[in-house]
């Protein structure tokens, strides 16, 4: 089958991947699902990949098949698969978990002692097929076509997660500041407006990303342009939100978002990059809270899902056959995806 | 009455504090409750205070009466108090809330948005008797006299506080870091023994003070001597600690407490000095939350008023008589008290 | 000042109660807020206090004046209350709660040991002022009007109450079904569709009020016609809702909803009449749930109005002059009232 | 292998049961696992299926072998299974569950969507070997033999269950009543100690059972002899305990439990016979709760077995050779054994 490959790590990205013809994954345990690929999310982090920016943390063996946000049709199951049939639509939750760790029986299958990730860690989804497991694949509604939410797997995933957690504690009158309205912010603010009624204020320096926040239910929106602190106190009556879902964790997000939390108020870790650094004398006398979000459980995928098909989160996207995998990662690096970037066969 | 005051600020705390004949409080307001003491911890925020660290902070008037731990019998009641009564045994919980903004409403009282702190905005209870609130007044079991627990009314409260909130994830097979053994690590772990069956591993630098916390139920302790983030890692099976409680907050505490701490972990925060200062992409990638501990509620002060009456939660006490608080403030200066010191009438 | 009172029990309501003259409220205690009345509920309880189903419970002394759902402006204010001034628009918390026994500290206050009812053991609303506490005085939005949401006060917060507290379990993909939809369940609907995206699933005998579901939020609607457990079954993929709010309680909707309710489901009890009879070993052996639901506490309230001042929580109200208090109440009783009947000044 | 059958149903349970020679289990599935017997209980249950009480419900085919609470060394592991290895010593769960279903990825897999139930529905443990699944078996302790601990896999299972979930809202100053100190209750009396700081007030008929709860914790005894309920209410200052644990569910019992209830209170139904039959207006009016609680999960039972290796839960158990298993049933229906009987090689 025809899969698209890295071969190498380096600064022009573009330079380190090529398509290459390879066996097509076959069953080869009990739980295996094949699943032939209806879309595979092009992602930021592919480009990290490329950039050799994973390879000591993954340690894979090149070449191999990258692509981690994947959706598609059952191919092939394995002899214990009882819960998807050969022509089931399915995403693919972007994690290989054991399912018999303390961690997977709890639920919280995310915090596996023995995972695998597909695309990073071994054969992912730019490609025709893709083997995962029963307990990775989520039936999609009949109003969902795979490359429609392929995009969702990953990014989306993590986005849902964050703002679910931090809806479970949202109670009307509650406001909550969302900070970054980019790809994963997108998604987080509409999860925020369908699971909680808290006022929602989106801060983001660019206007644009502000102004489409609006359009998707944004309560109000902040461009961060210096003053952003001030205005978010000023339309939270001077205290600060309840809760902060910072999606960016770079550029000072996190020293302006902590002055933007209310007493007593929790902050969420999304977006990564800079470092927290706060006295712990503010932790305590505020009594404030940091709360780290990875990527959603199987079950946040489901939940997901769900709304996927209510209508309530949508995503944008931008399909390329996945023979044009060089023009999807180029316009990514070169910010001319609107929305997300789809590879389709 | 005879009252103990703060006169001026400076670096010989003895200097600025003196014995005076003041006029007794009397009741003023309907919830007014007028407490004759019993006893009055001394803490080591009173040398704080009078070193100058709280001027501007509390922005009180001097001279006043310092003493926020405080113990002892109702004297007089304001016209609208019914839930004590002269004669009643009772401890004071350190803040006077007013009752009826959102977090008191709550049950989350030490967030109310107009409170007072006797004995550090207002007078306090080195002195003979003391006005507080009906809402801050716990009756105490027949079991308990005020000297013995005064020390507890706002640093064990506290330590309550935060042992109590981490108990509440701890589930049988559990571990649970306590780092540090003092004031407050020592009621924490009595506290923890009481909620949880996790198992208690006690990092401090002192080694008595590990052995100490051997004899009222850790059930590890680790010498906090350069090898200790290894040793607490090889106590909880390679993995870290589900939970981490920091009474220390400063000299490396929480660079080393966040190593000893597992994925998807609480680190909560109770001592403080130094900054949190940690990378968001080890928050979001093993998904650990940092959790800010103040004093305890009302409620927080019932509940150990329960567990010290059912002698779960045990402090040792030096007692002095009030005329002799330079030499009760000296000793604890020079870390002559073992436990707490506490002054009586 | 007019107010309207009861002079007697009796099978025939309208003749036990009549206009009379007497001496406006007066602030008395510290904690007293007079409400100048700006509509005040006239509710089904009404007329069960007329036919003296409540007069032993109650113990009240006649004659007094009755209307526990009350909202209008603050007239005056005890020393004691800073939170509202004269000229505040508010609702009236049905209860008045001490703010000092353990419930109340917690914020269950609707578990009050010594709270009382205006309006059922005490002076209530249908009158030109009332007399209550500034604990039970929530300040409503500028877009708000005291005559448009009294009739929340009790029954709109009861249904509040209920919905929010089912609402915190219901994930995307769960469904709910609500039994009843006439005052309770309406407001009931509104207030899941807020807070859950769980799939509404709405019984009631009355096609019309099945309709009006629809057409307010409900997903689905089945009419009570003896085919509606198992219309509910094939809604639910046959294994029942996670969640069943049930507002009647009477007329055999306990047997049918306890046979509409999945495994490990909850069944929130709000309506009352017959008696819940399940076989023990049904409740464990499909491990559900039976769920009380008094009404909401002064927090709920106050949650109530944010999503009225939303536009979330709609009433549909029918004002009547207070002299016409007797064409409120014969209306009520023959089922001329669409929504609720409100007596304004 | 010799294996214990049930050969038919009738009324004299021992005519129905008897030794026989049949194959020894083998690996078939990827995640079979196949336990070398080292006690089995010996549980009422038993008897009622030898009645035929279970026949319709779990459609078994005669004849099988019984035993469902078992424990061992592992035998032999299917391909996939790498979270035992032969040798392990194991616990069995009483289900085998799927691991895939909604409930199951939740955590929550007793209500997994198609489970079995060895012993019940399939063959049991009253053998030399019996076959279950990689998802049922917990590793014991070093310090744990399996037939010191088999007769925890369901019973007390279920015991724990009940309990570890009324400890969750117990709080130090709380009252918790236990109804019946039998099998069940010795058990979940040793948990709620083990997880709460709740007085604990157990009520049985008969006065040995009484005195033997307060040997292992309780704080105060009731002998169930018509007083009982004012008793009760008696020890918890007139309004009843926060939580109810019944492990009885017949003879009244649930109708006596529910008046020693606290508002706002829960009632756990753990035993099972007669009906709830409660009028909804007391559910209502005193906004109580009726939890259902079946047989505790996986997790549970890891947690159940941290608290046997810490000591906390101990039971006492009479062993008898498999052969003698008439001797085993037949003391169990004459009530001549004390603590739990348990079959062993």
């Amino acid at each position: 089958m025809k899969a698209v490959q890295v071969v190498g790590y380096g600064d022009h990205p573009l330079d380190n991947i090529r398509m290459a013809e390879v066996p097509a994954p076959e069953v080869s345990g009990p739980h295996d699902v094949i699943v032939r690929i209806g879309g595979a999310g092009v992602c930021r982090t592919d480009l990290h990949i490329l950039e050799g920016q994973w390879a000591e943390k993954s340690g894979v063996r090149l070449p191999y098949t990258i692509g981690h946000e994947n959706a598609g049709w059952v191919h092939a199951v394995g002899s214990a698969v009882t819960s998807v049939a050969a022509g089931d639509k399915v995403i693919v939750h972007p994690l290989m978990t054991c399912g018999l760790c303390r961690a997977c029986r709890a639920g919280d299958d995310v915090h596996c002692e023995q995972s695998s990730f597909p695309g990073i860690d071994t054969a992912g989804g730019y490609a025709e097929y893709l083997r995962t497991s029963a307990r990775s694949v989520v039936r999609l509604d009949d109003s969902l076509e795979p490359a429609d939410v392929a995009a969702l797997a990953d990014a989306g995933l993590t986005a849902y997660h964050a703002a679910a957690k931090a809806a479970r504690r949202l109670r009307p009158g509650d406001r909550c500041v969302v900070i970054g309205a980019g790809g994963l912010g997108h998604i987080g603010i509409q999860v925020l407006k369908a699971l909680a009624t808290a006022e929602l204020v989106v801060v983001d320096r660019n206007p644009e990303a502000v102004k489409l926040s609006r359009a998707i239910g944004a309560d109000q929106g902040v461009v961060a342009d210096g003053d952003h602190v001030e205005e978010v106190l000023e339309l939270t009556g001077g205290h600060g939100a309840e809760v902060v879902v910072d999606f960016v964790g770079e550029g000072g997000a996190t020293r302006d978002g902590v002055r933007m939390l209310r007493r007593a108020g929790d902050y969420h870790v999304v977006g990564y990059g800079e470092n927290i650094d706060v006295p712990t004398i503010d932790v305590i006398s505020s009594e404030i809270n940091f709360i780290g979000n990875l990527v959603g459980s199987y079950t946040d995928l489901c939940e997901l899902m769900v709304l996927a098909a209510q209508g309530r989160v949508r995503l944008h996207t931008a399909t390329y056959p996945l023979d044009r995998f060089q023009d999807a990662l180029a316009d990514l690096d070169a910010g001319r995806v609107r929305g997300r970037a789809v590879l389709v066969p």
